[in-house]
């Protein structure tokens, strides 16, 4: 009624101002919006999380809509602008004010079909909102859970704006106001860059920041931990951040090739924006914030879908003793993949990645991946023989699919590449799409060839679209070089796995290759979003002597942990057999960690530093542990009152050797067993770079 | 008759592929266009400059049109790409094959009204050449000087773009190649920052750039000293660079708001991308690369155009001391003007700046520009007044356009204001656009809100229409919060200076202030594009105390050695008055110095670390030596050879005393005189962060 009333006297007003010939069209429209937002009052709406020690403020004050976050009563995110920009009806963001809200509140569980934890509390309160300008309305939703809080923008269909008006997104307003971003520490790799997500993380004051990616983690100077990030990124473009004054950050679209950021209609959902809000680094380990928003299950029955370890035809290319393209070098033959085929059934795992294996690795396939088939092997790769082979043993082919960024040209090739691998047996598929940032390559209806980032808006499309044509044909995707995780396995548990960070591979020949640091960082930045396949397990570390570049910089010890530190449903014993063999007592946690868990726990760490994780196989019987540290040696106490205080264990504990260093002495390690309860405490010390893994076996 | 031959036969096969009508469209034209570029021999086209030194080779042996460059025989810029990306015909870039090619040379020299040099020497090599990827001609144009190069692309209007084909530019592929990237060290700011050009320049490795302006100046492992830059920026975004692998900088233009980077049509003219080459850092500082890609002067009679030196009610606002705004503390009043152009007639300066004279300054306009009017007064500044006022003393008033950005506001005033400006005896405007990067604000054709670069087609048009305007009425423009400079006071030399780096202001509250290093940095990297109001000669260094982080990081001395190290054709004496009375002998120096020169000379100097220039005034009589060093304290020789062989001199030498520490003891002076000819050397010592300034007056 209220809105009614002042409708008509905007009529009134709007006449009379027309009459008056004085001011222009624009003029007019900026006096009714004015005049309308005007009567609204000036109002602040807040949401609490479940056990209230996170609060979000939603005030329109200023005359504009923004939203601040408190933690134990503190702010920590200032406030922030909110908002949009359409190349068609310009922004919407100065002006916007509070119209409406209502809170609901939501307390359930549910379960994944594999993860890190198999029941998941879902408990948040949400706050919906109805912004508008004067002329048009802007929702909003704010979930706030005890882990951090989530919101996106709902650009409903609305008289202004009918069904299936197109919009072009120029840009979002979206702010993160840190506040004291001097004070405060970010761990950050660039946005926008050739080579994608693959950085070395940075270390900086907050304020140091140029462009940045999400999962973007920082600390406060009292030891809160947050991390900005993105959930359910769907049919959008990918979120960066971009230093503004004063310690804010403003989100940053990947844009098109035509430089417009997301092209959508009336009706369209943003991603959720996510700050991930901890007391300390754990706390960001230990939640499951970026699942509960996505949407549950899309594919029905998932029993196809099956977690594992795998070794591979790869490490051998990236050493470059053997060659992916063919020759008397070539990696990818039928004999050579039954020969890992025969190690992995000996060894039970369950599968066996060949690269290599698809005509078009000859020339130079990382400028024309038009060149590439996926239909049809190189002539030395059986690849019916090998996957009867293989059914014989009880393992699996695991396919490969390399674009090189070349996506119209897979596209056309996907549908009967998915049939020949189900035809086969194969049932898990990694993709590739190697290109530098910015390099994908497409062509679009007209023809033209087109250049987009893999982080934009079409290949967010397009990884999905991968992802979803593979689920009809019961395959489960690892997409190498790809989108960031931002929770989607949820809604399609067949997208099992991703890179997106800097794996494995760059110890063969990175310049520099990972640092001791770099696995101790990425449990609080890329894994924050989701599964990893890091392809750990390398225990030939310095093929080309200890003092060279190119080296795995861990001790062997490393190496175990990160089975358990490094979550993946899919596991790679990523070395060559034959150095398996040379440490088969070592090699014996990696046959026994399981890669699917009931729950998941972060015990200990420092962003960079160090981790401890503690992680129950799905029987809910044995417990897994992995430690491990960056070049700072360090001792770790560790409360074992995770385990079953009803139950005794045998802890079998591969740690280091007295002398054991990363540079020196990589392979000084014991393993030894001890009886353990959950009233025991282990004291783990951990050489330069190096882990202890641990495996309580009930007893 | 190659060509025309070759039409017959693609007629015919094109036919023929239709009739099998088993390929797209697009098939057939690329198999046509491949077809037609094959049939192009492989060419290599090179050009040198005129003292042979630096060669440019232009090939297309890869497939592809890349240019290189050789200095003394060694390749110092690796085969770069070349091409552009438009909305609608898609790339031109791979493919682009040479058609033809041909050189002129030029040796000629020019006079400027104003500057560095009056007489300056163009010779240079041209290359002119037409690409072809079979459908559409590129042309390229190279000129190589004995100081760098520049390139340009030209697509002329041809069949398939007639004249007036409106084309949007998505994208420029052009590469500047550098190889051995992790060995070279480059001096750098981050382009699309918020806070514009206003950053201290970084050190760094040159492939830990991440995205740069330009100019942007590097050092190659050899010592050879190059910069990066573009001359005659017209109807055309600005060049930044994106660091991609192995070294490779590419060009990445600023974007409009809706993502396009630039919109022209068919017959444009890309800006000069330049490369200033040097064996040494001075070698950057004696080149005139840039002006002489300039376009001569399009104003005629330029007479009205006047160097100068000015004081202004400015720095007391930086200071806190007064307010822009009205009030008890407002800076610009009639009375203080007055008082500040008595001051300026006793000592000779040519006029006074007076900021906070207009009304708007009141309440937020930082973030609402649209307040501000350019034509009314404060009640308390009496226009004609204080103009009239003036004109009885010689002294003229500086006028002031603050926008915050808000250039539609603006440019509905301007012609008034300079009415009002030129009525007044008003003949030189300081501008503002005081906002940060990416928030011009503007009002399309539609009335729809737009947020712009400062550096993007929009804002280089409205900069230069401000110039071209304010010439209409005899008025010359000191932009701040500009465009960088690309040489266009050659075309426009009304655009007397601009800002467009961190200036003096930032010592008064910048956190942190300018470093001690930073005027040893501008003079190879800011000032290698044209002149800066850096505004300098600070008396008062440290008003909050030596040990205050806001202060001056300078002894006084330095303050003198920047008006011959910073050129501009006006230079402000920055401080307030009373500063000067405390220290008249040094305050001597800045009334002497010209800001006009007929030659000037780049002695010595590293970049970031130390610099020397001698200047010598237009009636080719007495010299000026600025000599200024970092944090380092520095014994530097300078022989005087070139001073006139048949003339003797009074070197005036103001110069550190023997404890001046910029910290502790900044105003340790001492004056002295010395009579010297051109076969003295005069040794000068440096104190940490401090200077010498000489007049060497002909006796």
């Amino acid at each position: 009624m209220f809105i009614k009333a002042n409708a008509i006297q905007l009529t009134t007003l709007q006449s009379n101002l027309r009459s008056q010939r004085r001011l222009s069209p624009m003029c007019i429209a900026l006096t009714v919006s004015s005049f309308f937002s005007a009567n609204l009052v000036a109002q602040t709406v807040t949401l609490s999380s479940p056990n209230q020690h996170i609060q979000i403020s939603l005030s329109d004050d200023t005359g504009r809509a923004e939203y601040k976050i408190d933690f134990h009563g503190k702010t920590i995110i200032e406030p922030s602008r909110l908002g949009l920009v359409f190349q068609s009806i310009g922004e919407l963001g100065q002006g916007l004010r509070i119209k409406s809200s209502h809170i609901t509140s939501t307390d359930d569980k549910w379960q994944q079909p594999w993860g890190e934890q198999e029941w998941i509390k879902d408990q948040h309160n949400q706050l919906s909102v109805v912004l508008t300008d004067g002329k048009i309305d802007l929702n909003l939703e704010f979930n706030a859970f005890d882990d951090g809080i989530g919101f996106r923008y709902h650009l409903a269909e609305q008289a202004a704006l009918p069904v299936d008006t197109p919009l072009s997104i120029t840009d979002e307003l979206t702010e993160f106001n840190i506040g004291q971003s001097n004070k405060a520490t970010a761990w950050w790799i660039p946005s926008r860059g050739w080579n994608r997500y693959e950085y070395l993380y940075r270390t900086s004051a907050l304020n140091q920041v140029d462009r940045a990616h999400t999962p973007f983690t920082f600390r406060l100077a009292d030891g809160t931990h947050l991390s900005i990030h993105e959930a359910a990124l769907v049919n959008f473009a990918s979120m960066t951040l971009d230093q503004q004054r004063d310690g804010k950050l403003k989100a940053d679209l990947t844009p098109w090739s035509d430089g417009i950021r997301v092209k959508t209609q009336a009706g369209f959902y943003t991603p959720w924006r996510t700050i991930q809000i901890a007391d300390k680094a754990t706390g960001l380990l230990n939640s499951h914030l970026i699942l509960n928003l996505n949407e549950p299950n899309k594919l029905g029955d998932v029993s196809w879908i099956k977690p594992g370890k795998y070794v591979g035809i790869w490490w051998g290319m990236h050493l470059n003793k053997n060659t992916w393209g063919s020759g008397p070098k070539h990696g990818a033959t039928t004999s050579e993949t039954k020969r890992y085929m025969d190690f992995a059934a000996k060894y039970h795992f369950d599968g066996v990645l060949v690269e290599g294996w698809n005509q078009g690795w000859d020339g130079d396939w990382f400028h024309n991946g038009d060149q590439f088939s996926f239909t049809k092997a190189y002539d030395d790769f059986d690849l019916p023989a090998i996957t009867a082979y293989g059914a014989k043993k009880g393992v699996r082919l695991i396919g490969h699919h390399e674009t090189a960024g070349s996506v119209t040209h897979y596209r056309k090739q996907m549908a009967d590449a998915f049939i020949l691998y189900e035809k086969h047996g194969v049932t898990q598929v990694k993709t590739g799409y190697v290109a530098d940032g910015g390099q994908i390559k497409r062509f679009d209806e007209n023809g033209i060839m087109r250049h987009e980032w893999h982080d934009g808006q079409f290949m967010v499309g397009e990884y999905l679209y991968n992802v979803t044509e593979a689920a009809k044909h019961h395959i489960s995707i690892n997409t190498h070089e790809p989108i960031k995780d931002t929770g989607l396995r949820r809604t399609y548990p067949n997208w099992i796995s991703r890179e997106g960070a800097r794996g494995q591979e760059y110890n063969a020949w990175g310049s520099p290759p990972n640092s001791p640091e770099h696995t101790a960082m990425l449990p609080f930045t890329r894994m924050l979003a989701g599964p990893m396949d890091f392809t750990p397990g390398i225990f030939d570390l310095a093929p080309k002597g200890l003092d060279a570049e190119n080296r795995v910089q861990t001790t062997l010890m490393k190496q175990l942990a990160l089975y358990v530190v490094l979550y993946s449903p899919i596991q790679m014993a990523a070395d060559l057999p034959r150095n398996y063999q040379k440490h088969l007592d070592a090699f014996q946690f990696i046959r026994d960690v399981p890669t699917d868990w009931y729950q998941s726990i972060a015990l200990a760490g420092e962003v960079g530093d160090y981790v401890v994780f503690a992680r129950q196989a799905k029987d809910q019987k044995d417990w897994y542990l992995g430690a491990l540290t960056d070049e700072t040696a360090r001792k770790v106490t560790v409360k074992l009152d995770f385990l079953d205080p009803h139950k005794r264990y045998q802890a079998q504990i591969y740690r280091d050797g007295a002398k054991a260093d990363w540079k020196t002495n990589p392979y000084d390690y014991v393993i030894e067993t001890k009886e353990v309860s959950a009233k025991d405490s282990l004291n783990l010390a951990l050489a330069s770079s190096s882990g202890t893994a641990i495996r309580f076996k009930v007893l």
